[in-house]
């Protein structure tokens, strides 16, 4: 699934800040997360624990969201809901000019439970990306070319859209500068700012001498929603088996450990809903696609301690905490344990990236008391730890280690389990693949259309019929003809087309399963695909080919890999304008840094052995068609017959296994590697793929795996 | 030619700077110059105007450069120099701990005239690059592993040898900072560092508290030289035809002086000798190698000022700047010059990577100085123009705008005439070319072997009987056997190898023309290539194609196509250490900035239309033999079927013609379109150069360009 490139790399802002030029995000702050339109609930129908898919505008209507339940009200003059906020301004425990509504949870995630979607409640605009902006007079919302047009129908005439990206749109720092006269105060939640961001953000409004608000205790959105805000997420949480996680908890912790001692810290803070769960060797549901739970851990020296809703922890789950040494607080706990933790002169690793305003804020502060008290008896101040990251803060008197966190790298380098699992998830989600498209093959031919959402409704069917399947690993793009081109298209029920045999069909969907999480994008034709067609496709195809078959040496970051995909298409004059590779998580997010294959140069973290990455270059003809050619690599170390300068190289072994479509390809323009690639590469998909199938499908398996005919030579 | 990647790029060791990472360069300041070693001498025999080559063995005893006629006494029981140098420490006019002697001149400049080779003249040590630090009682030289060899044996044990790059050496300020106690003063001479190096060294060493001692009035070394110091070199400047330039110098002032009002300032700094020559149309010979002339230039609103030794010209040229409206200086005056433009109030543009230390103070102290006089009726700070540049440098209270040269980007996108006359001494060097090989190959068969130097000398004489030859544009370099894995190797006279026909011959080689600068690698096997050598060359040669056929969007940084030129020796796990291309002036500089194309990801230039750059892929396995193939490249935008974004697609279009050795190709490792390649390059080679040939050259010619046999298919 192709994505923004800036979204997954902390370090990326940090790095272009430091070179002084605007950091490349479509976005004013941070993009980790995407509201979903085609949504997946677990256990939301029935008893059988499965999930269903509801439409974005079914949820909407379900939770009130939307701006036809009385968001904005013509009748009274005006929107009732911007009125509510605007009186909690002058309330003498806010006592603030404007106030900036994120989309973001605490945690940076990039999927988010419904309680926190105070952006969408706020303006009625559901898109994933969007930050609202309220002064007493003005309200405005920012948003990216992805969802100009559906901003423009949900909003209220009282919200300006703001068009990122667009020639002249100012941010929203920029914004608040020119409409609020000089020395205003402006709010925001600090549970919903990484302390970089909110940072950056006071940076940049202290030009016209206005002042960041943290307004604490209290969410001014949650404020007006009452009681009709849903209660967060309650989903019970499982461990995570170790045959697929690999390694212990004490393990790990052991490992976290030795980091804090390297860098003489007393204890580090995660925030990331995968970091704690990946090193907890725990899984929730509390939020669609991630089979993540809302929570913080606190590692210590010699304790550690996960800030959670203790309903969501059974004995099973408590038992294997107590046997690792976890303890359990609540979740809210966490800022009061962090200012205990500076009351101890403890020593703090904080990932200023991804930790929250909220909880740096209050260590600082609480630090800053300890200093006074203390006077110069307390422990010196600490610069940050000698790392090749630029952290993009200054410490002041605050006794922290601003760092990437030490789960990032950690988590991204799998282990052999649980390379084991992200291969036999493969193959399963391979044998659902391979069902779908013999299946659809057939129904495209009756009289009858399916449109995208049906179509991807019965991909979930096939995948649910799989061992291990727990949900979808994000909203799957289903985009038929000129749908194809829009990058990160959503097909609702009352607004898509049908999918048919006259144009390319681009498919764009993963799953979680119990040992892995798949992503997977392959782009066919069911009728006679156009000449034009064909050349572009084959051109992504040698992209694709080309990043496959790289060699590089270690400490190789992965936008050195990106123009690879490219050359092909270059060479014709075309491009496409995401990203090549994201890494993605051991049955955890489908999207995870540090590392990236991008054309965005600011992410210099080496690519690795054991790492996973995305291969999915695109090509894009706007109004007419999409194409994209996507498998999931694994990183391996070779074994080649030279290693200049005494390292290693690398290169990628595969985990997807499905059939490129033959008929797209315009074999004419193939090398005789090139051919050899798509030949090889299918007799492995026959192999490893036809022993889990029978009957039609695996005659269409056989079909669409027979090799290429050579007619260039 | 091959370069490190750091020398071209100003803004790399800024954005490194920047990036919290220590700078790539493998020596502690900027690395722009190198001292030869085979030196071209201008008119230095005879009457005919003709130059003449002098190994650096000889150049030593004419200079009294060698250790061996007299900087050790040993007899003394020290270094006579070093005493006289420690004597001036203690003058009261300097009074200092340590002096730093650096390889620089005052302008940056790669190749510089022999009264400035300070460092060489102080340490005995003649290598291009190396930076000395003498103390009260230790005396150390920095160098790189190029050198390690020679300066053993060139240096007393005086001197303590610190071998850059290898494990655990310090920098030059980390040792100043270990080796002197606390609070002392470093002397440098403020004319020899660029402002942002003399910073960054103050910085560094600042850590101790040392402060840095810009000794002003006198080099240090220069005093103890006394009269045996050459003196500044007194050659004739010549006009640059406007057939070759181009652009008259009116227009080119005008230009610049429509940056300044962009940038709104009074006056720019002109200070890279290759960037007056650019401005001004004018060329000269007071440098080996290139065509250039001690200057400086200030550009004003109405006015123009060169800063030259009034000797150097003619009344020819003297018409020639009046006309454009430009005055005369003497040399020494630029640093009252800038003083009274401080003065005047006047704000200045200066590129503090480039203008050195001298001048910038000068102009700091000036204003500082018209600041206090005025109170705060002087024009107000500004701080740097909205350049994406980073500068490292904080403005203070001066009234100057530090950026990169208005001249750097203009003199490097190439104009028509530049590009015709680029074209044209390439043909006739490739004639040269032709000519040396096909005597060459004769000659290796007889029973008397050539030595590497020999070789040099006589390629030199082909290129004598060119049209418009002046001299070659940098040290050749011919290297047989294992001398060609020496990446910088230069034979002399008592130390070099015989060119045979068991091993491969690397030429790199390049001259100046009156209308073109070129620079091109052969590597080439008399008798039989090992099938080691000929995979090796044939991976080579697959990345300098992959290369030359790069189809790019515009606003690419060249390091972006870097990877290109190495795909095919990673995938067999070889490599090589250097950058894939540099810059090249048109009758100019054999090296220029700003753009590169290199595996060092600092450098953010775009390759524009019109600029020339290097292909020159390598691969060299010590103390075996080296492979390097280079051509220069024009940038050039095509004329696609598509061009996605609406914006143009820039590929290259190729400069040098010269036989790629088919011999050394292992056709069965080419693709179809590699075959292609290569045919259709010896196609053009025969095509543009066989006019200019007759006879055995002729024939010589038409046997190496006959097409590889497809023996693929």
């Amino acid at each position: 699934m192709a994505i923004e490139a800036a979204r997954l790399s902390p370090s990326l802002a940090a790095a272009a800040f430091l070179a002084r030029r605007p950091p490349p995000a479509l976005f004013p702050f941070s993009l980790r997360r995407r509201l979903p339109h085609l949504r997946v609930l677990a256990g939301s129908s029935g008893g059988d624990g499965r999930v269903v898919a509801l439409s974005s505008s079914e949820l909407r209507k379900r939770r009130g969201l939307s701006s036809s339940s009385g968001a904005a009200d013509p009748a009274s003059g005006g929107d009732e809901k911007l009125r509510s906020l605007r009186r909690l301004f002058s309330r003498p425990d806010v006592g603030i000019d404007a106030y900036i509504v994120p989309s973001q949870d605490a945690h940076q995630s990039e999927f988010i439970a419904e309680c926190f979607m105070r952006r969408a409640y706020l303006t009625g605009f559901t898109g994933s990306a969007g930050t609202a902006v309220v002064t007493k007079d003005k309200a405005a919302i920012w948003t990216d070319g992805r969802y100009f047009l559906q901003a423009e129908k949900e909003l209220t005439h009282e919200w300006t859209l703001m068009r990122s990206g667009n020639h002249g749109v100012p941010t929203t720092s920029e914004w608040l500068n020119d409409v609020l006269p000089s020395g205003c105060r402006v709010g925001i939640d600090p549970f919903l700012f990484s302390f970089d961001a909110a940072e950056e953000l006071k940076d940049s409004i202290s030009n016209k001498n206005h002042e960041l608000v943290l307004v604490r205790g209290m969410n001014l959105v949650d404020e007006i929603w009452g009681d009709a805000r849903p209660k967060p997420p309650k989903e019970p949480t499982r461990v995570h088996d170790i045959k697929y996680a690999g390694i212990d908890v004490p393990s790990k912790l052991s490992f976290i450990r030795s980091h804090l001692a390297e860098n003489e810290c007393d204890a580090v803070v995660i925030s990331m809903l995968d970091e704690v769960a990946w090193l907890l060797n725990m899984r929730g549901s509390d939020v669609p696609h991630s089979p993540v739970f809302y929570s913080y851990l606190i590692v210590e020296v010699s304790t550690a301690t996960l800030f959670v809703d203790s309903n969501k922890v059974s004995e099973d789950v408590l038992e294997h905490l107590e046997k690792a040494g976890v303890k359990l607080k609540p979740y809210e706990a966490i800022v009061s344990e962090v200012e205990r933790l500076a009351e101890k002169g403890a020593k703090l690793w904080l990932d200023s990236s991804s930790v929250n305003a909220a909880i740096v804020t209050a260590f600082k502060s609480s630090c800053d008391k300890q200093m006074k008290k203390k006077g110069k008896a307390g422990k010196k101040v600490e610069k940050e730890a000698s790392s090749d990251e630029p952290t993009g803060v200054e410490n002041g008197t605050v006794n922290a280690v601003y760092n990437v966190s030490p789960v990032t790298l950690a988590k991204s380098v799998k282990n052999e389990a649980e390379i084991e699992g992200m291969k036999n998830s493969h193959l399963r989600d391979a044998a659902a693949l391979a069902e779908f498209w013999c299946w659809l093959e057939e129904e495209v031919c009756k009289s009858v259309p399916l449109t995208e959402v049906q179509v991807a409704e019965k991909l979930l069917e096939f995948r649910k019929k799989q061992d291990g399947f727990i949900e979808t690993s994000f909203d799957t793009i289903s985009g038929y003809g000129a749908n194809g081109a829009i990058i990160h298209y959503r097909p609702t029920p009352e607004d898509c087309s049908s999918v048919g045999s006259d144009n390319l069909f681009l498919l764009d969907s993963g799953a979680q399963y119990i040992d892995g999480t798949t992503d997977i994008t392959r782009t066919v034709h069911f009728g006679e695909p156009s000449p034009r067609q064909k050349e572009c496709f084959t051109r992504v195809l040698q992209g694709h080919i080309a990043l496959d078959q790289a060699v590089f040496p270690e400490r190789t970051p992965g936008f050195v890999l990106d123009v690879l995909a490219r050359t092909s298409l270059w060479k014709i004059g075309l491009d496409y304008r995401h990203g090549t590779g994201h890494g993605v998580g051991a049955a955890l997010n489908v999207h995870e840094g540090p590392q990236s294959i991008s054309y965005r140069y600011g992410n210099l973290t080496a690519l690795q052995k054991g790492m996973i990455v995305s291969n999915e270059p695109g090509y894009y003809e706007d109004n007419s068609f999409g194409i994209r050619i996507e498998n999931l690599l694994l990183i391996k170390e070779l074994n080649l017959a030279n290693s200049f300068g005494g390292i290693s190289y690398l290169g990628f072994e595969r985990l997807t296994f499905a059939p490129i479509q033959s008929k797209l390809i315009d074999v004419s323009l193939l090398s005789p590697s090139e051919i050899n690639w798509v030949n090889d590469y299918h007799e492995e998909v026959w192999d490893k793929v036809y022993p889990l199938l029978s009957g039609a499908t695996r005659d269409w398996l056989w079909k669409n795996t027979r090799p290429l005919l050579d007619v260039t030579h």
